[in-house]
């Protein structure tokens, strides 16, 4: 029988050398690097969305995919056709999970009930995938944003007979991930967030909002789903902005619903970079706040200001962030996603292939690099010796509140004297990350 | 006697037909709008630093303005000249507020105390001009940026003594505020950030700066300041990463230190746009998250990354912002400041007062707008219609807790029934701001 | 018979006091300003592509519209009832113009035969539609961007054949918008850059784009099309690079091919600030290079990093655009066009008026703010006056080469003096523009 | 005696397992590639300006460098220290040439004809340090943006006696490259734009720089000189918008006044990200038309708006531009400048040779990548079979003009065929770039 990926062969490891373009040349899933195998460190899923959703459409254009299952009439024979090319691909690729929003694997039905019936049946479709490859599940999350009926919100709507459709849409989203074994589920806001104020109650909608995700960390409990919920946070697009701006703004969301604990970040590569930050600074911000949960490893383009979700291709940069997520414990839950999609132009069922690869391989070296950094060292014992006056007592007077602020100006007013620079060296510790690559 | 501004009169409001570019078209001080007087809503305030201790030097080039302050040998008879000229200056502008930051109206000494009897020596000049000119002053701050000792933060710097200078600086800084009858205190962290995160320790950072700002809050409550803490958000430059980035990383970082009843924002225009935000956004995030203070009313050019803190020119976006704060209930102990710097080329003293006379100008116009807007209440009356649904039983009983994720679930697939969209009517509402204008 | 939108009325002016949203407040089509009425001054052109043929999907999301045209099984049925809603629009908004892609009026057909023919029977059905409504073509162009076969360029693709296919398309497209009276034709090249310059030969493909422009031209010659050939320059998206980046860009493109003289620009507001200008940049550009033709008024979301293609909403910014225009002597073929969209949550047939209305609003007043920058005259007197020194014979021996170098450099040098810099009075200048307003 | 650097020994090679982080790991200077020596390739140049006249400061703070020879009383003593710490640096780094702008080796006078004479007698200093060291002068250039007199331009400047204070700049500084053996004579034009449109004619200033690149190059012929003259492209910074934004700008501006082949560009990275475009485009875009020069090699900060010009760290990135530039044909007069400056916090003698060298292997060891690309070639034949169509009879037939608009046309009509599109294999490509690495 032919299959849409008939012609590629599952992908193995041939090492760095090899020069099959569908081989890994980095990616050892058995290879130890620090005490775990990469499987277990790097934590692969692939999406259905993006590879097998997408049609290749963009504002200017229409589909130049035509994936076979997106042509047919019946949209539940599409569906299944979809699961077959989407689990042939999830197992040929060796990646051990996969993502899904329920639209994604299940039709809109005509009516609410038809599509939590339509759902039903996909959910069994895809346990029975699971076992027949052995692919697990990282996290399974509900589109709240395609359909018209959420164009003003899901959970922020001026209708709360929309918040109520996606409260529905959420509970059954959530019921599947529990059945399927997912490890945590997402929630992604791409309408939570306002086209102009002129018509918008920012503070009702937040409120709104924080009751929503209360809603669902009260189910999560009640139905003993074990998993993390994830919120995604994204600047804008599609809306003119969003409230899930920044991993910083959804930790003061968090924070001011009560949900600090009980609630995690899924960080983007290119949500990122599309608010300003570095996708370093966000995971950098994630560990410390206490709130990193899991990543999506795409990138943006710098010169576009919209959300290209490409395959990561630089490994400094994905060794910075893998070095910080190691550092700070690696990945519980989380793993590491591809929310990855293939450029227009890649028309043929192998670039889906040579995307994957090429994001596995830059992740799975990048993991060498972040392996060195830590085995050497240098570079903690740089910051180690930078910071090293706030481990004096005297520095332990101050942060430990010891010294009210005018104890403190009187100190230094009565040393009366200043204090000398020292250099922040940001070439040569620059230089010494080239030196690991 | 020649004074800098010899040749410039007080300026007068003339009304909107004069020819007299330094006269007000707009701003009428005692008109009435909404049962206050038009000085009232705005509390004005200009500011030492862009307009009298900048010299007309950006990165590429050196002085161009010459201020006769500037060239003087002796730091202190130059600083006794500036506040001369400042003075002139604001009394013949006709603001009723003042901003200023430590160093703008004293010297830095070559020792700690000599740094604090230069600037206690000029807070008693400043004090005698306040009195003479009937001035009062909007905020004090202090200067943390741009001695090199701060090149590596100052309360977030990795040496605790440096952390020391800072508390010093700011305990002189507050203690002067409050002798001068200051109605806000102001910290803004232009190098509390990084310039890589690879010689950064971000968490530490973020707890000492927690630290900090707790100490500067106990301070206030043992002197009996009764002004307003305010942080001023800017996400980046200097620095490439600014921890205040905008308006809601500021109330995360606030809540995580439990300081969001003590402290709040100072909203300036340019940060808001730099951040990815508009104006009006910071503005609004501000108000629903209880934390908006005060605002600098300089716009950007969002064809330039920088920060050009040019007078505000649109009266359009001007009276959206004003809308915001006259609904949320006006300014308390904050104030409409112009952290505003005429261009490099404008090196005229007449042309300090066109940059002033022009934004009180658009801001008085932008006043007079924001009252139709309220007097009509079109727009008020939409928003309200359109969030009208949450007003009901079945929507409150969502808001006030009353039904799990479950229950709502259930309820919606019981009812099986989808909800029709409605029009966010941007384009109306648009329109509809534009006939006040 | 029930219309698309019969519950409209046409749209008349009331003045700017009328309460009525769906009147002209400012348009009075046949107000006398600057000895020509705002009509012919103003050219209005109203678009085929964003009203009538977009569904209101964006890449998260689908068809918000439900327009019924778009829902026909039958594609050449749903054109003809595309025709009837688009001209029942045109001729109630009272714009004098239309503009149209090829395919936003025909459908695709199975073969390129079977498109001509699609086309040529719509053809006759527009200039029916022209007779019976009186409205006229500003422009026609061809859709070589969202098909499928042109996802890697029309004119730039690797393939000849698909060279080809554009060439036909845009010979059928000039065919028609002669046939139809059009005044202009546009190039838009969507497809016509590069995604990554990895599989791109970039000097072989301007050297296509080159040749088909040349083609076009001599074409247009010899059907003997009086119009003008317009190249709308556009940074990126669809494509990450396009090659007609902005206005200096495709004039260095026209040198080099030997077209400066035979195609002009059509500048979008839009597409100038997405290539980090402003609209009045690229508009001033186009009219000192003598590359300039026409205007589409859509304004972007300088938050926004895409073509949000939003209707005009500012007065000043629209005004200072047209005293550019009216100073360089005003639209000869070309017009004012509105590329624009109502907002995806727009979806009422009202809304498509508010957007239009709002806009012609927008830019009536603005033409009557620039009449007055005209008559006034401060600004141009004010120009006038900063270059006066080089209308002396001193300034007239540099500009027109009789100084060498060298002769100039010991002019000065004999002289042996500085020239102090002059004020360049931004601030003054920004305050009468306001004073226009 | 102790000098600036004397705790520096000169940077050797050591191959990429040396732990010296003062020494190269990849830049042998001998080592050859593709038939020439690294030296030869790269051509390496260090710049005066940001390593030895930078102080540190930027625009919210001041000096952090405290170089000795900027303390100085007596600016000639000090232009002379400058010289001594700068040679000694460019001989222990070992980059074959540098550069300077006029003013940064010898101080302003008081008069025009004092400028003159400190800055010959430098040049005769520096003459004195090329023989003593061996060091050779890539390009020397004049600062027309730093003094105030240029505020509003040098050569666009409002006053002609402002262009004739230019003239004399440029006259001097290119007589000095001529007496210094200097290969290239480079013009950026910091102030060569404009801040508002309000105050500008821009049509004139462009006449203006017209005139006075031509008296630069009939100036150049008459001289004898026989480098080549180069326009450094940027889009913004210090002016809001320069006229030579980038390549394709200055491409159509060159043509417009008869320029194209006389003069070529020097583009630089950071220069390049800030208009919109990468490296890789500008250097390609250079190299298509006809007028690839030089190149600064210093990176930006994609989330910063300005101009950072921080060393190259990224190796993927440089080694992309490197490949260009081999197909290219490689460098002649021109070279691999680093226009680039340590951090503010990198106040150590000792970082200025982090910089530099980790931006010197960081290039060389791009080189290497570059020439693994070219013998490969797997890149080049993917490009070449991709455009492959347009080698046949049938390409070239549209190539070369001998088909009309109307009988490719007809053609395309007869053959009634679509054409299928073919994949880009864009992630295929990417990973090959990547096994370069």
């Amino acid at each position: 029988m032919t299959t849409y990926f008939s012609e590629i062969n599952p992908v193995a490891f041939e090492g760095k050398d090899s020069l099959n373009p569908l081989a890994f040349k980095w990616y050892d899933k058995n290879r130890v690097v620090l005490g775990k195998s990469m499987a277990e460190h790097l934590r692969f899923a692939a999406c259905y969305w993006h590879s097998f959703c997408w049609n290749g459409s963009d504002p200017f254009g229409g589909d130049s995919f035509l994936r076979p299952w997106q042509l047919m009439a019946d949209p539940m024979a599409g569906a299944k056709a979809k699961a077959d090319a989407a689990f042939e691909f999830f197992a040929k690729l060796g990646a051990p999970y996969y993502c899904f929003h329920d639209r994604d694997v299940a039709p809109e039905g005509s009516t609410p009930r038809e599509s939590v019936n339509f759902f039903h049946e996909m959910v069994d479709v895809l346990g029975d995938k699971q076992v027949e490859t052995g692919m697990k599940l990282l996290w399974g999350t509900a589109n709240l944003f395609s359909h018209r009926r959420f164009m003003s919100g899901a959970s922020t709507n001026p209708s709360p007979e929309i918040f109520g459709l996606a409260a529905l849409q959420v509970r059954e989203a959530m019921d599947a991930t529990l059945k399927l074994g997912g490890e945590n589920y997402v929630l992604w806001g791409g309408r939570e967030g306002y086209e102009t104020l002129l018509n918008t109650r920012m503070g009702q909608e937040l409120d709104q909002m924080g009751r929503f995700l209360n809603m669902v960390v009260e189910y999560k409990h009640k139905i003993g789903f074990k998993g993390t919920i994830l919120i995604e946070p994204k600047p804008r697009e599609p809306t003119k902005h969003q409230y899930d701006f920044d991993t910083a703004t959804v930790y003061g969301f968090l924070s001011r619903y009560g949900l600090e604990k009980e609630i995690k970040v899924n960080i983007e590569a290119n949500h990122a970079t599309l608010s300003g930050h570095s996708f370093e600074h966000e995971v950098a911000t994630a560990l410390d706040l206490g709130v990193f949960g899991s990543i999506d490893m795409n990138r943006g383009d710098m010169q576009c200001g919209w959300d290209t979700d490409q395959f990561p291709n630089n490994v400094a940069e994905s060794a910075l962030v893998l070095y910080l997520i190691l550092k700070g414990g690696g990945f519980t839950t989380g793993g590491l996603n591809f929310d990855s999609k293939v450029r227009r132009q890649s028309i043929d069922p192998a670039d889906l292939f040579h995307g994957h690869v090429g994001g596995m391989d830059v992740s799975a070296r990048a993991l060498l690099v972040a392996e060195k950094m830590i085995n050497d060292d240098r570079l903690g014992q740089h910051v180690d010796a930078r910071y090293a006056g706030w481990a004096t007592p005297a520095g332990q007077e101050i942060l430990t509140g010891q010294l009210s602020l005018g104890q403190l100006a009187d100190q230094v007013l009565n040393r009366n004297q200043d204090t000398l620079p020292v250099s922040g060296r940001q070439e040569y510790l620059e230089n010494l990350v080239n030196s690991y690559l």
